[in-house]
């Protein structure tokens, strides 16, 4: 019998989670809740219901574990708790300041409820998370590095669109190569904010707007950029649907340690994404994986991905994981 | 209080452990076993007894997990499961084919005496295990691919010196790097155990020996050398010493794979270790203390990587963990 997920959303990230869905032979997709008219809303898996937010309390025997696909800032921290007491649930949770209080009141609901909540899963915070924990454990001297990309970030896309006479943009982060080969090269450099990532901007401007006011506008915007170098390119619609339509990302978490005395030793984990959403889609689905199965087992309350041991991420059984992976 | 680790066998790889010991407040190094005289074995570690390896029952109640340094051709196929009866041990057992045979014994053992084992532990099999492991249950779509190096082999580095006319010899294992980036750009190559990696080899003969002899004997080895170009430096000794006296290793583990309509990833999981038996001693440094916690909370039998949380591994609480490194 395979493990009957529901999406709570159906954004770039939830498609996403349908995709990895796809697949595993072991992974089943059984219906889709949103907000918007669910007649809106044509999902990609055949025969799989639309409801709408309301409906999901019918569900909670028909629903093995509930994938979280809202945003950070004002979906997760209402609707994990209050849907870890139905179901177990996942999200991606990427508000590292509050992860603390977002962890104690999922823990805290699905405690009462027997039900388990994995938060804060995908590649950061997810599986950087743990390579950064896992290598600091390994090497407790050290320096962790992390840079991203080059990849692009929505939320940097989302700011250069609102400004005024901006008909469309994407922006890439792009780690600086100087300082990434420093780091590879164990010399533990003190880097700036500056000095670790610059800003690549592609913009499609409105007829007639003041390209030079757009470009100050962009590179002096408090916190998304002042504090980078950031360069804006002026480009068509078409060029940008051409050639920026994607969303690919990456990057990689380094450890630079040393044992005994002196010794030195540079751990590195580097992702190279296609699509963001997919890869953390792919990453979520495996989790969803491990929460039902650990809940079957009796855990409860709320989890991180420092707690769940691998295993419980594949389909396979524990004796072939030792014959073909270890 | 320390979590107390013994010490059975005093080679490069014990050492290794010590040294990882030195580094952690909350593990301590109480007693080194050992097979040849005792009082030719200097440990670094003040204060620390050196005793023979018949003198270890006494010693139940004084360690908290036994590590073992042994090998695995003919040392912890009997200690392993010997050990698992009297405490909590930690191996790096690693001939790949023996691997569900050792944790079958290792887990009867280990769940007759209410002891843990962890079985398996360094980088191959171990870090980079889990790494294969985890990516593959992310993108089970997809091609695994681990080279190895550039670094010391010392199984190839013996067989040279077994050889008539050597005096000393040190052989690298070179991954090719026409195939490392044909992988990293995602072609999924199949590739042959020669085109995967070189074999670089340096070599002190005796005064007088047939240098062709040798270099044809080393070129000609099978299983050592006979699928892979190989290369033969004849040095001096002075040179070898000099240039070739550490024990540098390291490598990657790639995961190519694909997610929705032909999306590509590569996940990519990379050391450079100047050291290979200081890096796996703080490997198994940090799976002792998880061996140690686990079994404190009731777990018993035979674990792998796969089957151990990171958070295990780690000196620091769960909410300290959440808050810096998630």
């Amino acid at each position: 019998m395979s493990i009957r997920i529901g999406l709570m959303g159906y954004g770039n990230l939830s498609r996403g989670v349908e995709a990895a869905i796809k697949q595993s032979d072991d992974l089943e997709l059984v219906a889709v809740f949103t907000r918007r008219d669910p007649s809106s809303v044509k999902v990609k898996t055949e025969g799989v219901p639309v409801l709408s937010e309301g409906e999901i309390e019918a569900w909670t025997d028909k629903i093995d574990v509930l994938v979280l696909g809202g945003g950070s800032a004002t979906d997760l921290p209402g609707q994990t708790p209050k849907y870890a007491k139905l179901f177990n649930v996942v999200d991606s949770f990427d508000t590292h300041a509050r992860i603390p209080e977002h962890f104690a009141n999922v823990d805290a609901a699905a405690k009462e409820s027997g039900k388990l909540g994995v938060i804060s899963i995908g590649w950061d915070p997810g599986l950087f998370s743990l390579m950064r924990m896992l290598s600091t454990a390994v090497l407790p001297v050290g320096k962790n590095y992390t840079f991203w990309g080059r990849g692009v970030s929505q939320g940097h896309s989302d700011a250069i669109r609102r400004i005024e006479g901006v008909q469309d943009a994407r922006q890439y982060t792009v780690p600086v190569e100087s300082s990434v080969n420093s780091v590879r090269n164990g010399e533990n450099p003190d880097l700036t904010t500056r000095q670790k990532h610059t800003r690549e901007c592609f913009v499609v401007a409105k007829e007639g707007a003041d390209l030079a006011r757009i470009e100050k506008e962009i590179k002096e915007m408090p916190n998304y950029f002042d504090e980078y170098d950031t360069t804006v390119n002026f480009i068509s619609q078409e060029e940008l649907d051409k050639n920026h339509k994607g969303l690919p990302h990456g990057g990689f978490v380094i450890r630079s340690g040393e044992t005994g005395e002196g010794t030195k030793h540079i751990v590195e984990f580097n992702l190279k994404l296609e699509s963001n959403p997919e890869f953390t889609g792919a990453v979520i689905a495996a989790y969803a994986r491990a929460a039902f199965r650990l809940n079957n087992e009796g855990a409860t309350g709320c989890k991180t991905i420092f707690d769940i041991p691998v295993s419980y991420l594949s389909a396979l059984s524990d004796e072939e994981l030792r014959k073909t992976l270890l």
